[in-house]
């Protein structure tokens, strides 16, 4: 088992309580009351799974060194504070032509002119994000790319706002599947 | 299955006859009489496979647009030419560092000073090339690239000296673990 490998199984049972369940855009997963997320695969034993997604975290794909390295030093791990009880998971699907472009072309798209990295890095440390790559599992998924977030009630405004910047920028245009799932910790 | 998965199965069967198989440095494989190259997963029922290595076809990485037009004007596909008798398959796993690096970082050793892509291009269309990304699949996997190539017996000397102007870059002191494996269609 590839040890950066994360599973997001869906059902009756887990950790988090979904509060939210949308499509954004794209084909629709079914609704479900809970969600597991697993470092590993889903055990095969596991009953109760309506679906499931995976996903590895990686290496960087676009940020700098001078960015690394203030994302570094503002950000905290997902999964490291006790009061952070509200969480989302946010699949993304991107199209044909985001994929049929080179590195220099997506990189100027994402953070030169739609800012991804600075957006995600003004709201440090209270939104905490790991991104888990999906397009280059072995086998067909849903989704390109997993991002999963936490963060505390009193920060639940902020994230709705990263989100809707986010949406606005010309790096959204590319994205044909969206779902946004809500939780919370019980 | 992801469309873009190939897998190579080494044992006694298989299209491709092995003529050298040599660890180029860290652990090796173990040697195997032919090689069976596939789009997809090896089945279940194959018998008489010693290992099998895996990768998916993916986005670019570090080419430029401008780099990737002329990649494109030069080269042709691998499998296409029934004269290209004389295939390679080079295995390579890059260390932490090299992962722990930015894509900046990654992108000035790999190109402006290893020259990776000017050095493949320089061998176009001579030398074809299929490049299979193993790091984010699902399960562990020995390798981080599979590299394939063919050529006629005629590029053999060609080929021999593009694989000792790559291995002398600086790129290459990032890998520790290769393996050079060298074929004819049969």
């Amino acid at each position: 088992m590839n040890p950066r490998l994360f599973t997001f199984a869906g059902g009756n049972e887990g950790l988090w309580s979904v509060t939210r369940f949308q499509a954004v855009c794209g084909e629709p997963l079914p609704e479900v009351k809970r969600i597991n997320i697993l470092n590993g695969a889903q055990p095969a034993s596991a009953s109760e799974v309506t679906w499931q997604l995976r996903g590895v975290t990686s290496n960087e794909r676009y940020a700098t060194r001078a960015e690394k390295d203030q994302l570094v030093a503002k950000q905290v791990a997902l999964g490291s504070r006790p009061e952070a009880t509200r969480s989302a998971i946010i699949p993304i699907r991107k199209n044909a032509q985001w994929w049929g472009m080179t590195q220099d072309e997506r990189r100027a798209i994402l953070e030169e002119r739609s800012h991804h990295i600075v957006i995600g890095m003004r709201y440090l440390p209270a939104i905490a994000r790991r991104l888990h790559h999906c397009r280059d599992l072995g086998e067909s998924e849903p989704f390109d790319f997993v991002t999963l977030f936490d963060y505390t009630p009193q920060d639940a405004n902020a994230f709705e706002d990263m989100l809707a910047e986010l949406r606005l920028t010309e790096e959204w245009k590319y994205i044909d599947r969206e779902l946004d799932i809500r939780m919370v910790r019980e």
